[in-house]
């Protein structure tokens, strides 16, 4: 019997496939810390739906695993690559197929990057509102796959929200169209919904439809620096308090601006112990951003009298920061969140967690939606694993876990769990809820091959 | 064997259960045309969720369907008694259980009025958005069973947008919370968004928690009269080129001017043939109308000079012209959405068909999100049905579905499926899209007790 990479070389172009092994552990994993390295069996390029459908096919007579993966910025662990699988990449189905600027809506393939998107609409006064820290290299694809969030989530909601029908390729190979081109629509069950954030066990999404929304004509940003970690959290909460709705509201620690300090010669730290950073974007920002800056005054912040772009200029050093990172065993970043009147409470926690298993802290949070990116680290030893140094690094992790479920919170706000969450999975979701969704699964893919051991 | 109703009868107290015929008949139907006139066996009316999971308990045992009901304002029936049915009224489950300001969320039972919850919300500065037309009587619940929509989608976003969390009892009884009480997450499938427009067909809604938005501090409204209503929805566009988003985008043709006229002795029919009414709101609230006015006059409106007020009252009439109506067989209301770029050729469309089929039209619009209220009606007949009318009437309401689809529309935006649509969902669904929705389904109500023949 011919074997799956034999077949996929019969129906598949050769510039379509690899499987030299530099390609090979180049697809292997993501960003994320890796739990279970496998090598892929061959690495597919695919350039169409077709090419996806036939993959499909192939995999599914042979009972092979299928791993979708776009760019491979994801940081849980969902385009690891699953033992004896085929890695499915996207990448190069990247054109915008329409972009309507009456109808405000795009349709675009799976591969296309998320910047160059926007940077499409942008030429009509639009945008396409989610934004990932990795929205420079992360695809639409990728984004959908994780509903991925980033920093103006709290105003224009996330992946989800923006997506209104989907194209997917089932584990048989066929196709189907989920959605509607409308902004509104309500026919039926909504399987868009569902494919969103599913990691690809489901299905393969081969093509996006989203809704653009308006470039703000004005944006003002504001650097707030504080004394004091909870004290700058208590800003966020003040800020809302004042029934203001910013764009973007980030929260960095000491850490975190220690680290942007290093890597760009900045001097934040020398500003505060912390800095919580405000874009407010529209026809109103100007008077948003006077509301803000008066509330964070009055909390005790130093809000900066500098202009607005250079404002603007730390929110771009925040976006970037995660770009020389990659997390390891040794270096494991969060994606908890808290509901917000919990922020306060939780960032303390946070750093008690941190003194108390002598573990090293950075955290950044999309403050607005509650949502934080604790990375707790230890020192990389020289040669063999300090069992001991392990233990305090887990220990505080899933601490850290255990007190974001107290606290009403979720184990993962928009990186999605991947591989590397699923061992916390258990704590936030009974089993007849889990065992709803591993039906759920078996019905779009019976036989098991999508991404298996990811998400659920 | 004991019936239903005597087992319901030993499980609940008396004060909860009704089987006497006018009740029956007012909970036979919602405010949608009837297609199969059914009156349920009983009408429990409960009171708590141990209430629920016994009737559901019951009637999975019996095999006999179960009708979720809130207030019975659904208008594509979705509440209609099925045939043998009990009707499960969850109006007495009307307690707000938790509003947290700092949060900005809310925990309700499914039987809490749309407005209520927004009363409760202005206390903090904060509003539930989501505001159908029968805000003032339908209920979270019946919100969440549709996908409820409303006059502030085009700017906060519909039901599915607003709702964080449900509880939930399965047709086995057994009770389930999906989703997150954080702003964002992303654990898992996402169940939350499977339920919400699924008209109680999967389970049993009996706990929301929404996200609450911020009640805008200013808001500003422009009524501009047209002498034409394409004219008007060619406004809704050039509003959209200015990249200005107004809370509300609503279009009124000349026969809905008519009909407010004659309802509440205004003059507006005297002042065009149509009106286009947008509400700014937010910090940005009078420049965002500025923009708007210029825009409209210049594409040919009378922008009136009225204060804001006056049209704010405009606004309320066009929140209340529903109030009277009720859908039977001669007059049907539509909710069909078109990708916003043929507003202008659909409304045209409409028109035409009326005219063609001699039928009577008039047009409302939540013309943002380009979804549209036709309503088709000829005059009741005095004693014996004319089929030939009735068939003019049904080949204009086919037509007006047809067109809708060609140009990349839904049969519904925001009213659901119910009972009266499912004659057109084929036209827009595929069979393998409906299949899947049929095992889905068939996942959670194995026995199909839970609202059959309806939503899918």
């Amino acid at each position: 019997m011919k074997t799956i990479v034999d077949e996929l070389r019969n129906i598949l172009e050769p510039s379509k496939i690899a499987v030299d092994q530099p390609t090979l552990a180049a697809y292997a994993v993501d960003q994320a810390p890796v739990l279970d390295y496998q090598l892929p069996l061959a690495v597919v390029l695919v350039e169409s739906i077709a090419d996806v459908q036939a993959v499909m096919r192939s995999c599914a007579a042979h009972g092979v695993p299928v791993v979708a993966r776009g760019a491979g910025t994801g940081v849980s662990g969902g385009a690891h690559a699953s033992r004896g699988c085929i890695v499915l990449g996207l990448e190069r189905m990247n054109r915008i197929l329409d972009l309507n600027a009456d109808d405000e809506t795009a349709v675009v393939e799976p591969g296309v990057i998320n910047a160059d998107l926007n940077d499409a609409a942008a030429a009509h006064g639009l945008m396409y509102a989610p934004d990932p820290a990795s929205f420079r290299m992360s695809t639409i694809g990728g984004n959908v796959a994780t509903n991925a969030g980033g920093l103006r989530c709290a105003k224009y909601g996330v992946t989800r929200d923006s997506v209104l029908a989907l194209d997917v390729v089932l584990a048989d190979g066929s196709l189907i169209h989920t959605g509607h081109q409308t902004f509104k629509g309500v026919a039926g069950y909504d399987l868009t919904g569902l494919f969103v954030g599913s990691e690809g066990t489901l299905g393969i999404v081969v093509g996006v439809t989203v809704r653009l929304k308006y470039l703000p004509r004005e944006v003002h940003t504001i650097a707030a620096f504080y004394p004091d970690f909870r004290l700058a959290a208590s800003g966020v909460l003040a800020v809302g308090r004042a029934r203001v709705q910013p764009a973007i509201m980030e929260l960095l620690d000491g850490g975190s601006l220690a680290q942007l300090d290093e890597i760009h010669g900045s001097d934040l730290s020398s500003r505060g112990a912390s800095l919580l950073l405000i874009q407010t974007d529209g026809f109103g920002a100007a008077a948003e951003a006077e509301a803000v800056r008066e509330v964070l005054a009055a909390g005790g912040a130093t809000v900066t009298t500098e202009a607005s772009a250079e404002a603007e200029q730390l929110v771009e050093l925040r976006r970037n920061s995660r770009g020389v990172e990659v997390d390891d065993e040794y270096r494991v970043g969060e994606d908890v969140a808290v509901p917000r009147s919990r922020l306060v409470d939780y960032v303390g926690t946070l750093q008690e967690l941190a003194a108390a298993h002598q573990v090293k802290l950075k955290v950044v949070a999309h403050a607005g939606d509650g949502n934080l990116h604790p990375t707790f680290w230890v020192d990389r030893p020289d040669s063999t694993v300090d069992e001991g140094t392990m233990k305090r690094l887990n220990t505080a992790l899933d601490d850290s876990i255990a007190v974001a479920l107290e606290m009403g919170g979720t184990i993962t706000g928009e990186h999605g769990i991947g591989q590397y969450k699923l061992r916390w999975l258990g704590l936030e979701q009974p089993e007849p809820v889990r065992e709803l969704q591993r039906r759920i699964k078996a019905l779009f893919d019976p036989a098991g091959i999508l991404n298996p051991g990811k998400a659920i």
